[in-house]
């Protein structure tokens, strides 16, 4: 059983990669099979496995995701924080704060074009809180 | 290894908190660090993390869901239970019926404004079956 | 703990049930209390536990994913592997690639109508790799 936690800065709304933290924390762990968990403490950001080759993949994710919660939806009644506020949550409800990813021979099993990624739904730069567990035998 | 399931009586549509019955099964569960996890036993009601201040997020994530998943939609072959029948699965498609929460220092580690949230995808209120497994040492 | 792959061949977009791989992998661990979880190690399929009864929930769930992710969509940049390449992505973002199931009494703890499957985005056939990893006591 093991377990880190991150303060991950963001750059404003977008995907920063955590593959690298995830795996060291598999590393780390010192498990020959098992399970890591990756889980974000915040609702307006959230975690995502996607492809990691070309980054037209994610500006394609994120018109997909700005169509279907458009910034300053007129229908929208919480913008407390202003007009990405309530579009961050609805991100966040369609992709969620959870993931986990097996642990095979000693190392974390993604598929060859699989990385793992903390979407940031903000405009502005935030600091993010991730905690990654690892359990195994 | 600890696990327990629980019986929830629904409203009908909406959210309904049960970060109170996952935070007491981490303490009953007696790990220091470890992973909780809540599993809902059907197809047309699903499970949330989301922002547990406002209710106002509530309702605007509601509409979302309603504009992705009309109650009625004339495209929808399967309507056995009604109008809301096909809506419910797809709503439950898009939020998910597991997730999983970091134990730390052998308390749930949610972030400030994350709740744990049964979601209600049909209109008439039903019993829902859920099972919190808490894993840790 | 027991962990066991898979080569899923599929027969083009649609869903494939593997409810009974991840039955017998419940099974195989020898466990009591505990949770199995599945990963499918690729971008464009994903993992989803629905209604296992009516074949019609299946089609529909297709409608709605068709709809928000069209084929050929002319605002997508990304399309190396054709029309239905950066769709594929798109659904694998909003439906996932790992899921996870209590097992109670030795036994995969499903809902009556809920089965496990393995959603294939792309419409050619491909071979899919999916990890079932089963922790417990």
């Amino acid at each position: 059983m093991y377990q880190a936690s991150y303060e991950i800065a963001t750059r404003g709304r977008g995907l920063l990669e955590l593959t690298g933290q995830v795996t060291e924390a598999a590393r780390e762990a010192a498990v020959s099979t098992g399970i890591a968990h990756v889980f974000v403490h915040h609702t307006s950001a959230s975690l995502l496995i996607t492809e990691n080759a070309d980054p037209a993949v994610h500006r394609d994710l994120e018109r997909v995701l700005a169509r279907l919660a458009p910034d300053g939806d007129p229908e929208f009644e919480h913008d407390a924080e202003g007009p990405d506020d309530m579009p961050a949550h609805v991100r966040s409800m369609l992709t969620g704060c959870s993931l986990s990813v097996p642990v095979t021979g000693g190392r974390l099993a993604l598929g060859t074009w699989q990385g793992i990624y903390l979407y940031e739904h903000r405009h502005a730069p935030h600091r993010r809180r991730i905690t990654v567990t690892v359990q195994g035998a």
